[in-house]
């Protein structure tokens, strides 16, 4: 196992969040070599491209990528090939990264951020586990045709294939069942079985891992309606697996019910621990630049780059001790800021993880 | 103009929810003639098929269809077809019903029954059109096959086809534009263009429409996106125009999001307003006969079946003022009850709707 580390900033605040982590990384003294790359609006500003060659080969030959964010409204304009989100697809797709987990933590200190009522959300504790590396994501053919079949034959028509493989649903099924061992034991399958292929074949094959796992309680629930119960009750979810893009869907809903999203932390991994991480939230290009942005989910997401791609537990939970100290002490970005609490910067925020290691 | 309803009422508490809707019409004495007809489990058990034969084609020669709800766990077994909800998804089709109007609206006297926090909230007046009849509900191919190329040859895969043609989308970005005009001119077009061909044809299409439309002001925004800010401050949003999928995510979603969702009523439409209607909420069967289920959504679906379908704005009116009313005097169903209101059963409030007018 290497104990090398790309480091990808990326656009927008990624550049001070990420310094944070890398900070927090150095304070702990461990074995890893950090080696920084450019990514996203940035790379292709320098080298006409998202993710240029040395940016890929350096994350393939690492054991893990600390990664930023991407993304500026000035690259929206681009073909879609070269802008910065391509970056992260690439990713994902050229190491393989199919397991997405996503925890949507209330953190007690923080519990009156959220839009939801208190009583609804304390205590809040999901784990999203999203595949990443199938669905309609990456499914051929797509484009733009002219139809030659339905309604609407003669007239252009864009479209795009959903499909998943057998092997990808089990493999993600066990990295789920496996969560959820490890938690509250309840499995909770979301997908559209009642109208996609897809979702049906998604769903028995749930059913047949299953098996597998006797003492990890098995339900399944419809998109539309998952949307809905993680409003009306979002406790009754201990861990969610679903599709790559029901789970972009689901765990962006589910980060914004704790109201602190700057918060949250989440892995990307492939079959060997090798793992991308980065904030759940984006570049926030508005306020890039101006030490306001929150590090913490960076740094959370740090621990679980020590937890899941070196194996580092100790390290893992001193880190998120720390956070939940400095939480304890009343320092707040901007972002979670409420009268009666310290408001700090992002660097200073840095700085309070540091001396609560 | 035909002046023909067809009143499915359908399974769980379908029957006694539309029996108040036909009440409410009654006590108004329109000029319409109401035939019933099974349609659902009920349809399946009697007839063999959830939406048979002559079901449909009373449907395809009423002006409107009164639809309770469909669906049952005893059903959940059968195969996909024989399905209660595929009724919906056949009427829709058949009757080409492309555009679904789902208002979320907060009704000041039940501001409390959200789990959002009363400020985030209260005013919500939000419209989704929903486009029905396209997308990956309906495009083929689709089914399961053995894969013949990408990362898992030979294996087993689910797969679908999500498609949209220009001409569909059109018509649905120009329901949604004029929807817009008579509110406050505000659009947002949800898709994932950073990702899909049909979203990015799909963008281009709503552009193009929108220099029809001066007066009002697009926005897009991504599926993941949306389903973060309605959490995070629904009030910024007017109309919301999407696909097929994305439509049956974010709108209910979003009726989830006023806490009563019992209230909330839904039209869809074709290009000659023929219409069928229905609450936003499901057939409910572990409180079905018991007299529980809150009747307003059907009601209020009763009176956009007289504004969309047969032109009558001024009855359509006199509805929704009753339900006004009948909330200002106090009753609430079981759904939307709380301490120092009165507790009504079905038929109670059917009868309260009915004073009311
Ligand atoms: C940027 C975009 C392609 C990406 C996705 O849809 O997966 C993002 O929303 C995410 O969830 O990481
Ligand atoms: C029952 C189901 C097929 C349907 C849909 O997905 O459209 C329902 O969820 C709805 O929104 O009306």
């Amino acid at each position: 196992m290497s104990n090398l580390v790309a480091v990808l900033p990326g656009d927008g605040i990624g550049e001070e969040i990420v310094e944070q982590a890398v900070r927090v990384l150095a304070a702990l003294k461990l074995d890893l070599e950090l080696e920084k790359a450019d990514v996203g609006g940035r790379a292709y500003d320098l080298y006409g491209h998202p993710l240029p060659k040395h940016t890929l080969d350096l994350a393939k030959k690492s054991q893990a990528v600390l990664f930023g964010a991407v993304g500026d409204w000035k690259y929206d304009t681009l073909p879609r090939e070269f802008r910065p989100e391509q970056a992260i697809l690439g990713l994902r797709k050229n190491l393989g990264l199919f397991a997405n987990l996503r925890p949507a933590v209330l953190y007690p200190q923080l519990a009156d951020v959220s839009t939801l009522k208190p009583e609804v959300v304390s205590g809040l504790n999901i784990l999203i586990v999203r595949e990443l590396t199938g669905d309609i994501y990456f499914g051929t053919p797509r484009g733009i045709r002219i139809a030659t079949d339905g309604l609407f034959v003669g007239d252009k028509e864009g479209y795009d294939t959903m499909r998943y493989a057998e092997s990808e649903v089990r493999r993600i099924a066990h990295i789920a069942f496996q969560a959820a061992q490890k938690r509250q034991k309840k499995l909770c399958s979301v997908d559209k079985a009642n109208v996609l292929e897809t979702s049906q074949f998604w769903r028995d094959i749930m059913i047949d891992v299953s098996k597998e796992y006797p003492d990890v309680a098995l339900t399944h629930m419809y998109i539309d309606n998952a949307a809905m119960q993680l409003v009306r009750a979002p406790k009754e979810f201990d861990v969610v697996v679903t599709g790559n893009l029901f789970g972009d869907i689901l765990s962006d809903e589910a980060s914004m019910l704790t109201g602190s999203i700057g918060m949250l932390p989440s892995a990307s991994l492939n079959a060997t621990n090798q793992g991308l991480y980065e904030p759940s939230h984006g570049s926030a290009p508005d306020i890039a630049g101006k030490n306001l942005a929150n590090p913490l989910a960076t740094i959370l997401s740090a621990a679980m780059m020590l937890r899941y791609s070196f194996g580092n537990e100790i390290a893992a939970q001193q880190i998120e001790a720390a956070v939940g100290k400095v939480l304890e002490q009343g320092y707040r970005t901007v972002d979670i800021y409420k009268e009666g609490t310290i408001k700090v910067g992002t660097s200073q925020m840095g700085d309070a993880v540091i001396a609560a290691l």
